[in-house]
């Protein structure tokens, strides 16, 4: 029986993760949130799996190194510096990082990418997602997982191609952008969708979460995984072998 | 016949305008663009319709007094200075001032009021168009236009509640506010969706345009219906009886 | 505290409704399913919910009468003759019978009335849903309910102008006919959109359900309200005050 | 300069192919319908463009073969023995038959191929399409090619696992079938979404064509292709190279 910490448990995902980890069979180990201790939760785990906050990546990560098992990092609202803490953390354990954890997501993330390398740029890239009204940073991270596969396609870097927050006196849209847009309501799981715009037609290509179980089956399917990987920086692809 | 100037002829509207125009069984009088004299054009008219810019507002407006004759302005992007214009201009001559002229958004508007003053402020209220990718200003005219039936229904002033161009870390939802997405691509002539979001549940209002002939058709139908009234100001609604 | 009696206790509607009773501080009184008494249910309930299968409907009713206490019908898949038995138990208790419970669909069923009294038959209804696969009907009673705000709307009857699954060569549409599509797959709670086409331009209003736990709230509130009542034949518009 | 003779040339489409090929710099050699004399056009003509009826191919195919040129097949509507004449014409000159020449829907059935063999038959696939009033048939000949994709990627036969006009008690949905619905109204020009749905979440894959636009200047494309082929049966995916 393997045993899964979770780090974020008092949240939604946290919750669902407990559910999940039990009906796949393993052991939850423990929880911790803000104020937790990190290593302790880690030695007594064989996997952890992190959706809590950014400011608490670096110590579940030593958390993770000093133990020496591995980690799944689905925390989003992730900055450039945070990508510097995985790949270092990397060196030492398997660490899968990751925007979202379903599949429906991972794979299509894989279709965008495939779209985007066949279009050219005279079809307009845009991505929307609506999540629920307790969410605090937008565009969510899967947005942004979606629009580098969209970038990877076309062979361009996102940060220099992504427009956000589009309002006011804007111009012309600037050919080869690659445009966000967040709503936030309700109750709603995650939704999703990749536009793309040409001349008198357009393609869409969307994800819709009924709820926040998929994401952690997705999350304890990736730790299953990474049990038996050599310490490195994972995808959710991988997991899934596209 | 009734002879009808076009302000703003050059541009996509301007033909569909001209198209409208004569399919209904009028003249089209005229048209001009950027540096062309609204003041001749309107003494050649019985009515003008005017689809430029805010920049040229308060020329076509004198114009329009200056001949005695009624105007339509559909332009987009108005500021509050731009509706003092139209309102000093509507104790002269009858002047219909909206950012949408279609039947179909017309409608539209009319439903989301009465939803918004159905349901309470547990159903959060976010609204998302896609226009093509020559727009210049966002969001548009129509979701300003629906946004302002969703505040009315709910009996709140829009400027206080919007929340525009959402991006980075934003905090949750505020509940009572009224939110705002642009997508920008293709030849887009105008998709408009107003969501109410509430716990487990969705409601979402959309109207979708194929091309611009509707507007310019529902603009035609606004320049006769203008001819009989008193000078004052009027809209889309009072047009269709609704 | 109310005692509300479930009818159909086992299937998934029995299971989130035993939870918004006691969410709603009432008492669970008992459930039956195939092969139960309603007779000795009614007999310890203050009022019963039914969400189980046509061929029951005329015991359930039976009981009500008998025990004299009202009965929420929220059975799909009601023949004309099942109507009947609701009007005749309706003499002696107060009965409410819907397709749906939910406040977002009731409202919903409100707004596809007044648009379609407000749009010409030059705007063709189309009214498609999507459910998950474990429901054996097609159309669902929701699609239906729409359905019939739709003809009220337009002043005609749904039975003389619906048509369902369409198929191979049909000709061309219809002017006047409401149409009926059905797509099953997933989890799906209840999506559904009544589509308002016209020439160049749309009109689609939408309701989703991300899970039944909003129609088990509703039925639980028609109940409430039905104890208040006389006896009589109700609706949910009515519950809402609409 | 490449003459390209029209059959269908009074339809929609007709007119639509006369813009295109002018626009793409070739000649329209003529164009007929009901009645008119193919052998006589595909005479004067490099290629022939057949967007007609059914009950004509056998003659328009008679024609390219004894002009020795190639055509494109875009009439819908076609049963196996269409295809068998498909067939044996494609011995004696380049033919492309397709459901759909434009380029978005050829990227699209390429996307659900990929889809559909990624995903397991946990994943119900529903595919959902709308055109306007005029549409005598159903499902579209583009939904079905979208079929034939996702079964493809399956490895199933579409024949075997086609739904068609959902409607009445129809049972639970039986795992791996295909399902096809069809709404028509207004002048809608073609949308089509496939859907994927599997427990808590979904995949929808979906294109917009805003005009016929598309499929003329798809269908050029396709006749220029084809004048450089050896005889021989061709598909959309060909002529972009997918």
């Amino acid at each position: 029986m393997t045993r899964v910490g979770i780090i974020g448990s008092a949240g939604r995902m946290g919750q669902a993760l407990a559910e999940a980890i039990t009906a796949a069979g393993h052991e939850v180990s423990g929880g911790i949130d803000q104020g937790g201790d990190p290593l302790a939760l880690a030695q007594a785990s064989d996997v952890l799996v992190d959706f809590s906050a950014p400011a608490a990546l670096e110590f579940n990560l030593d958390a993770a190194i000093h133990a020496g098992i591995p980690i799944v990092v689905g925390t989003t609202g992730l900055a450039e510096r945070h990508h510097w803490l995985v790949d270092a953390a990397a060196v030492s354990v398997p660490v899968l990082q990751t925007g979202n954890t379903s599949l429906g997501v991972t794979l299509l993330a894989h279709l965008v990418r495939e779209a985007a390398s066949r279009l050219g740029e005279d079809w307009d890239i845009e991505i929307v997602e609506t999540h629920h009204r307790m969410k605090v940073d937008a565009p969510s991270g899967t947005a942004l997982l979606l629009g580098e596969a969209a970038a990877a396609g076309r062979g361009v870097r996102l940060a220099e191609e992504s427009v956000r927050g589009r309002d006011g006196v804007t111009g012309a849209r600037k050919q080869g952008t690659i445009g966000f847009a967040a709503l936030r309501g309700g109750t709603v799981a995650g939704d999703h969708t990749v536009h793309f715009l040409a001349d008198n037609e357009r393609i869409a290509l969307s994800h819709l979460a009924e709820n926040r179980a998929i994401f952690a089956r997705g999350a304890v399917r990736a730790a299953e995984w990474l049990l038996g990987q050599e310490p490195g920086r994972y995808t959710m692809p991988e997991v899934l072998g596209l």
